[in-house]
Order: C-alpha cells, then structure tokens, then sequence
C-alpha cells in the first residue's frame, strides 16, 4: 500500500531536491498539504518561472534571467579585473564580503577529467579569448581550496600566462577543503587583499 | 546584493519546505537551475496536480483524491473495526506492518488546547455518531503516545464509551515520546496484538 497517485508522485518529485530522502519527501509532502497549500502553490509557480526564465549571462555566465547580468551591465564596476569563481553562489558571497569591485566569470564547476569535465565545459575557450580581446589587467583566481578548484586555477594561471595578464591566487583566509560560499565576509576580504601573483 | 529576482524568489519559495532554512534553500534552488531542470519542471507540476487534487476523505478523512479513499471503499476490510490515527504517515505505517485489516479515522492533528484545535476540528463529533449509527464494534486508539495524543485517546475513550462501543489502545512497543510513523513494521503488529480494553 501507498499513498494516492498523486500524493505518491509528489513525494517522489521532492526527491530531486539535493539531501531529500523518501522519508524527509514524505514529511514535506504532508506538510505541504496539511499545513500550507498556498506556499505548495507558490513553490510550483516559482519554479517553473525559474526554468523559463532564467539563464546565463551571455559575459559572464552566471545564472540571470537577463542576457547580460546586472554585475557585467554596470558601468561602475572595474572592467580590468576579472574574478574567477566555481559557482553563483560563490559570486553572492564575494559580493557580500563588499572587498571586490570588479567582474566576475562564473565556471559553473571545475575541471574535473573523470567526469569528462573539459576547458570547453567551463567556457574557458571564449573567457581566454575575452580577457586578450577586451584589455583585462587581472584575472583573480577565486576557484575553492579543494583539489580539483586548484588544478582548474592552475590551468586558467598557466593558459592566461602566455596572454600577457597579471594572474593572482586569492590568499589564506579561505581554510583548505572549505567551500567559498561558506566563508564569512570578513575571511573573504582579507583573502583578496592578500592576493599574491602565481610564479 | 542579492541574486536575480526569479532566483531569488525560487529561493524564498523553498523555504516553505520544513526543516529547509536559507542556506539549503539556496542549495536547492542552485542545484535545481543548474543540474536538474527537468526535476524541477515536474515538481512544479506535482505540486499544482497536489494541490488541485488532493482533499480529504469524507468517511475517514484521510488526504486522497477520490471522494472515499481506497482503504475505506475496500469492502473485504473490516468495517465494524476503526483505527484512529493522526496523520496519513500513520496509516501507511499501520498498513505497511500488515496487522491490520479495519478501517481508519485521521484525525489528522490531535486534541491542543493552547493551539485552539478541539474536537471538531479533527471531526470527532462526527465521527462519534457515524461511530455509534454504522455499528462499529471496536475502535482502537493509535494516537501517539505522547502528551496530546494520550490526552486525545483519553477524550475519546470517554466520549465512545457512553455510545456502547469496544474502545481499546494499541499496546507498548511504541516507544514512549516517539512518534508512530517511524516504528518498524513488527513493533507495530506486536502493538495491534497486544492492545487491551481501556478501563
Ligand atoms: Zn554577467
Ligand atoms: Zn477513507
């Protein structure tokens, strides 16, 4: 025996969120139905506005729903200087430790051989390309302290080297196999004030 | 700084989702947009069908889509025997360790004074004539065995024994504190067998 179809097939979407179990989507579930049918309502709505609309930033992939985000439109922000980050998320937070004003390119991963996760993968063919064409100073490699964000770090230094810009490794302050988006905001500033250049 | 607004807005929609704060939310939301689209486009859908769909029996109250759930238009079941339960996470609990071939009521909550939920919001003054016009032989308690549902099987013996019917409490096995839906199948059906009269 199980639930009805329908309530079975929620159950069963809710999995697709990232640390749901059958159990944790049960208890969603029932939540949802028992307690607040009209945020169930608003989820369903909110998602699907989410898939249609949003995409990546044509400059700097990061997810928007614009074809150029707001970061990459703003005229105010320094040109010159590029940040390199895994993910949105890493943006928000470097964003939020207020140490930075230049632009961003988002990999959206890292390179990562085993899973067949290639430069091409990350954009990294047209962001080498952009960083000659447009003029870039600084490329500030931001990837995580993790193995494979400092084999992709290593790779960018190495490929940007032979271009002529000015490479740099955001400093200690970031602790070893700790993920960016979890470091506060004052860790993250000393971390690009440290900044050295990678020999 | 935040993140685009349909993002932003997915993001906030999440939290709906018990035990989900902001930083899982924004997980959720990345992991979604970024690996599993099609996840959440069939989530969205879920969740209206979910919310279109589902209602409450008529006859037990239990979350279905039908008018009368399967269980009670079940005629092989035993309909002179009704099991009282709190949530529909416990009747599939009771239906999964396959001790019970009855009837159920939902009472989908349980008697709190200080939240203002008495006893016809869980349709008990309903259920007590519906008890007493049908013929029901026994009705067995499976309420928690915590403060409210004690409290709730407590009011209910008393309300059902001027009305000449059988009532009885599921047994120990179900340990004190705990919650029904996550007791194993056998401590359950060890707890049907050995329930006793109320006195
Ligand atoms: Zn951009
Ligand atoms: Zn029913």
């Amino acid at each position: 025996m199980k639930y009805s179809p329908a309530l079975q097939g929620l159950i069963e979407a809710l999995r697709c969120l990232p640390g749901v179990g059958p159990k944790s989507a049960q208890r969603m579930a029932l939540h949802l139905l028992e307690r607040d049918r009209e945020g169930a309502v608003e989820l369903s709505q909110r998602l699907q506005v989410a898939v249609d609309r949003i995409g990546h930033c044509v400059q700097c992939r990061n997810l928007t729903e614009l074809e150029v985000c707001e970061i990459c439109a703003d005229t105010r922000r320094d040109a010159a200087t590029i940040c390199v980050v895994e993910t949105p998320a890493d943006v928000l937070a470097v964003e939020q430790s207020g140490s930075y004003r230049g632009r961003y390119f988002v990999l959206m991963g890292h390179l990562s051989p085993i899973d067949g996760i290639g430069p091409e993968d990350l954009g990294l063919d047209r962001f080498e390309r952009r960083v000659a064409e447009e003029g870039v100073a600084e490329v500030i490699l931001a990837t995580n302290p993790t193995v494979e964000g400092e084999a992709t770090a290593y790779y960018l230094s190495d490929a940007l080297r032979s271009r002529g810009v000015k490479v740099s490794r955001i400093a200690h302050g970031v602790p070893l196999g700790g993920e960016l988006e979890y470091v506060d905001g004052s860790t993250l500033a000393h971390a690009f004030s440290g900044r050295r250049p990678l020999e």
